[in-house]
């Protein structure tokens, strides 16, 4: 195996160089087939369709009533009725049944009276007068869809109506997806479990279903172990059976990195690296003279090198140019800095407030694949931009859809189930609306609150000179009147212990012990400022708990920090302990409020939400039901 | 059979008492199912799905380098670098690698010299450096989504991370489409031939194509004749198989129409019409506590009462309610009149004309399902309106996507088959682009140029003075440079006779025969104006042509009148005899000219249009080969 390192590409550099080769690959195939038209819903036509015949393809009746011949009708009057003898000058028919030759008007049932064999008309007719003439709706050898149409159902309903049976449309393309991974298990594996350092696979089925909801046709392979051969076999089979060949991981630099040296070795390297993040590790080339691609396996880097690399190749493949993404034009929120020469990508939240789009940042994480999961939205900061200042308007691509924003709670501050609880009970009374909550803690949630970021912020904040929650600082940001806060619940504080609690912990006094190792919440932290407030209620000195002087920054990495043995416990709150199978020891309850803009109090999404903390029964056995949380405030205004 | 007539309904009081009868029979019914995460895509969720594990669920290293404890690191400087040994303090990781117990944070291998069995570290590593913690992806117990949330591919990806590999999710509803009509013909069938009164059975194919799209699972019946007990019978028997049961055609209140009188047989009589144009016989009932809806059988008037009726109810099933459908401001160009008590749905087109976008109406027969085909947008005129006046500002709703509407050329006046080649060709080159028309005939065409309705308009009007095509009107109606002429095809003009010309008809001067029945275009049009100076030119009196005084409107008619022997001959394009199958001697050609508004003439998508009429090569033979055309001063400018 021979490494190969060529230069990392700019973006549009390497999208054109890949889009380019693979387009010269795609010319030489047959791409296109024949189908029924009743099976060829969502295809893509290959060659413009014609009508057959016209339709209607005689003339018929648009009416319930008597066919008669215009130019027979001209002395008809109220004053002199004219009368036609049926079955000879007027013919009964029924709406869509032929008129008989030489006939060329309907007189509806209603204006007709019947006199024996006869009929009375009362007005002259005029030519065609309730007649769907021939070709009325299609005029035979006119063009009902173009080439390169993505074909709709009335498309199908115009083609079968003008006899056009069958289409030509594009085949789908056969995109093959490889996971590689020593590392990695199936879903159907896991069922039993999983232990370090299995990790479920789980980015083929992301990709395979991104390739079929854009009218391809995925393979999911079987798992590759990170073997040279292996995946150069793997990759060579694909290249046989396939259009597109992507391989998951093993695209980087690292030692168990193949997929490029594979490529090299079975074709020909094109990329390796591209200046972009996250996905920085993209790699594509020719083999068989069909494209491979390298996705990164960092969840976020695959969602968005597959964008920007595969989802080109299978329009060009289907004959199409991609749709540009419904852009919206938002206020950035943050500060965000890039570095320059790389094409970034943030997912944002976005929210409507006060008629306006702010654009919040996710976590930048190539690995977090819920912030693509939360995403409204993607940002791109150009290669050639350092970033973007707050306040200032950038142009965004819509995930969600424009409606599901305007329906969106934005709820911005510290985390805690219960709001993905309240997120499921809105969903449940309300399938339009949805909470989608970004957490960055008590403090940063009032502050987005106050720029406008966001609807409401979860909030727990202990102002130690008036042991108050939240109220104080709501007074000390907000003028009176601006934010309305609302009780959600009392949530259980404790020390977290290994399961079993090994060290027979009882409670805070245990901590100065010797034989216990402590970890920290960092300072202006509601949860440091708890266990502070209980040390001095104690008269316990700070410094005597060893560990005391080691932070961690939220209440899972005090949980993981405990699992791995680092510490022995730490301070949190149980539905940490829950989340990584812990034991607890309850110390203090704090109370879990929800500000609100006051001004959207009445707004009906708010209103919604209001009334499910209110008044949701099921809701709030389900908050029970999780443990370490009461709900007898729930609701009250504070 | 028992005939019922309930009175028509408003469409909200219509729909509402549809959904809330429909809405109480599906709660009654067991509507989930467990299926594997892999093959939930596009699904929705039936109750909320949380993190099984967390994810990560070990710390692992986000970096290839080296596992080290940071506390050991404190000391590291580029003056004084650290040494660890490896294997003891610090251990080899790849990306993805799970850290050795009690291991916090990761120092990556570009950063390290090795130096012998000991790295070298020339900075001290901050807690969980180049370290993805567990949970920092997905935290165990957190909601990865809510109930009724329509899984995407990322979704799928969330929770597998997380050990959810079965979900929970809603069954799709089953629909059961009957078409009903002793006329109807099965594509299939159609395959031989058509002969009147035949039709083909299209409506079930575009109904089941649309309940599939919008997450149902569609079945298809056989056709039923207008019989009562066979509809009666059919009708009963899907009501065993189905959540909800469309009959279409047999709604109305003809002679054959049975579905409301089998409806009140088999159970109850919901709705027996609504007021809407087109749609208005709608019906509905429940049978077997299954909602059954009589959907009528023009095209237009299916496609607009499913989205009205059968659409919420499969959204209801499926837990969710119908998203909005996007809606822009446009302007209207007509006035459009609309009777009060109505809703009516009107398709339009939609240009971007100098950055505003004008909504202009497609004609509005509820037979045209091309209005639907060719509709970028549906206008609806509420019952209490009287209709909108031309200049006014609607909302309107997008059937074609924003970004489809601003890349697509709006083409109206006079029809020639010229311009569905033209617009094949540009979507064969450029298939982000679209090529438009509307039929209005030339005058009416220049007229909504001059409007700002339409970037182009097709033309052949001839001016009787100057011989001259084109010129003198557009110089009367536009200021100089306003528009420009551009040449399209010269193309023929001619009589059109029986196939095979059982009249030996050799031309014009045939016309005056005492045998021959003529029948003529209206006066202003381009072919009047053609035929007359004919005439003129070989001193005939035209008096002395039987039928010159009777007066069709467009090319077809002329054909159809003569196909179905209402007169012998007439005169219109050589499109329209090849359309019906009928002989055509040829008289004179004419100029068909492309006007196109000046200021647009550098726009990439005029410009991409312009490039094709001159340089496309295939396109000029595809026009060639259609017969009739002459080509040759193709792309001209007048």
């Amino acid at each position: 195996m021979k490494q190969i390192f060529l230069d990392v590409l700019p973006l549009e550099k390497a999208a054109q160089l890949l889009l380019m080769r693979a387009a010269s690959a795609f010319e030489g195939l047959d791409r296109t087939e024949t189908v029924d038209v009743a099976s060829s819903g969502s295809l893509i036509t290959a060659e413009p369709v014609f009508a057959r015949y016209s339709s209607p393809f005689y003339h018929s009746s648009a009416m319930d009533g008597y066919a008669v011949k215009f130019a027979d009708t001209f002395s008809a009057s109220e004053a002199v009725p004219l009368h036609l003898t049926t079955g000879k000058d007027a013919f009964y028919v029924d709406t869509g049944d032929p008129l008989p030759e030489g006939f060329n008007a309907v007189v509806m049932i209603e204006d007709v009276n019947i006199v024996g064999d006869c009929i009375e008309i009362y007005q002259p007719l005029t030519p065609y007068q309730n007649v769907r003439t021939i070709g009325e709706d299609i005029v035979s050898t006119e063009m009902i869809a173009p080439m390169h149409h993505r074909i709709r159902p009335v498309d199908m309903g115009a083609m079968l109506a003008s006899g056009c049976l069958k289409v030509k449309v594009q085949k789908k393309p056969v995109v093959t997806i490889i996971p590689t991974g020593t590392e990695l298990i199936t879903p159907q594996q896991a069922e039993k479990g999983l232990k370090a350092p299995e990790i479920i696979e789980y980015n083929s089925v992301v990709l395979s279903s991104m390739v079929d909801e854009l009218g391809g046709l995925s393979v999911r392979n079987p798992i590759v172990k990170d073997d040279f051969e292996e995946i150069k076999n793997a990759i060579y089979e694909a290249s046989l059976t396939s259009d597109i060949v992507i391989v998951n991981a093993g695209s980087g630099r690292g030692s168990e990195d193949f997929t490029a040296a594979a490529i090299n070795e079975l074709g020909e390297l094109l990329i390796n690296g591209v200046s972009i993040k996250p996905g920085k590790p993209f790699i594509a080339g020719m083999v068989n003279n069909k494209p491979v691609l390298g996705i990164p396996g960092y969840p976020v880097s695959a969602y968005i090198t597959f964008q920007l690399f595969a989802r080109p190749l299978i329009y060009k493949y289907l004959g199409l140019t991609p749709e540009d993404p419904d852009q919206i034009t938002a206020i950035v929120s943050r500060n965000m800095a890039s570095p320059m020469g790389v094409d970034e990508f943030i997912r944002v939240k976005v929210g409507v407030v006060k008629d306006k789009y702010v654009a919040t940042p996710i976590s930048r994480g190539a690995g977090l694949l819920m912030s693509v999961v939360r995403a409204d939205a993607m940002l791109r900061i150009p290669a050639d931009s350092e970033g973007i200042k707050a306040g200032s308007e950038a142009k965004i691509d819509l995930i969600n859809s424009i409606s599901k924003i305007n329906n969106t709670i934005v709820c911005i501050g510290s985390h805690d189930n219960t709001l993905d609880l309240l997120a499921n009970a809105l969903k449940v009374k309300h399938p339009e609306l949805s909470l989608s909550s970004a957490h960055v803690g008590s403090m940063g949630g009032l502050m987005a609150l106050k720029r406008s970021e966001a609807h409401i912020c979860g909030t727990h904040l202990l102002d130690e000179e008036t042991g108050q929650y939240n109220v104080p600082y709501v007074n000390k940001f907000f003028t009176p009147g601006e934010v309305v806060l609302v009780t959600l619940v009392h949530r259980q504080q404790g020390l977290i212990v290994k399961k079993g609690n090994p060290k027979g912990i009882k409670g805070i006094e245990d901590l100065v012990r010797d034989d216990l190792l402590f970890i920290n919440r960092q300072q202006g932290s509601g949860t440091r400022l708890l266990l502070d407030k209980n040390l001095r209620e104690r008269n316990i000195n700070p410094y005597l708990i060893k560990g005391y002087d080691r932070e961690e920054y939220t209440h899972m990495s005090v949980a993981s920090a405990v699992l791995t043995g680092l510490c022995d416990t730490g301070m949190a709150i149980y539905s940490a302990a829950v989340a990584l199978d812990l034991a607890f020891i309850p110390i203090a309850t704090e109370r879990y409020d929800i500000a609100i803009t006051a001004e959207l109090l009445n707004t009906e999404k708010i209103s919604a939400l209001l009334d499910i903390i209110r008044n949701d029964k099921s809701f709030r056995e389900a908050v029970e039901r999780m443990g370490g949380y009461d709900t007898s405030s729930m609701g009250e205004t504070v």
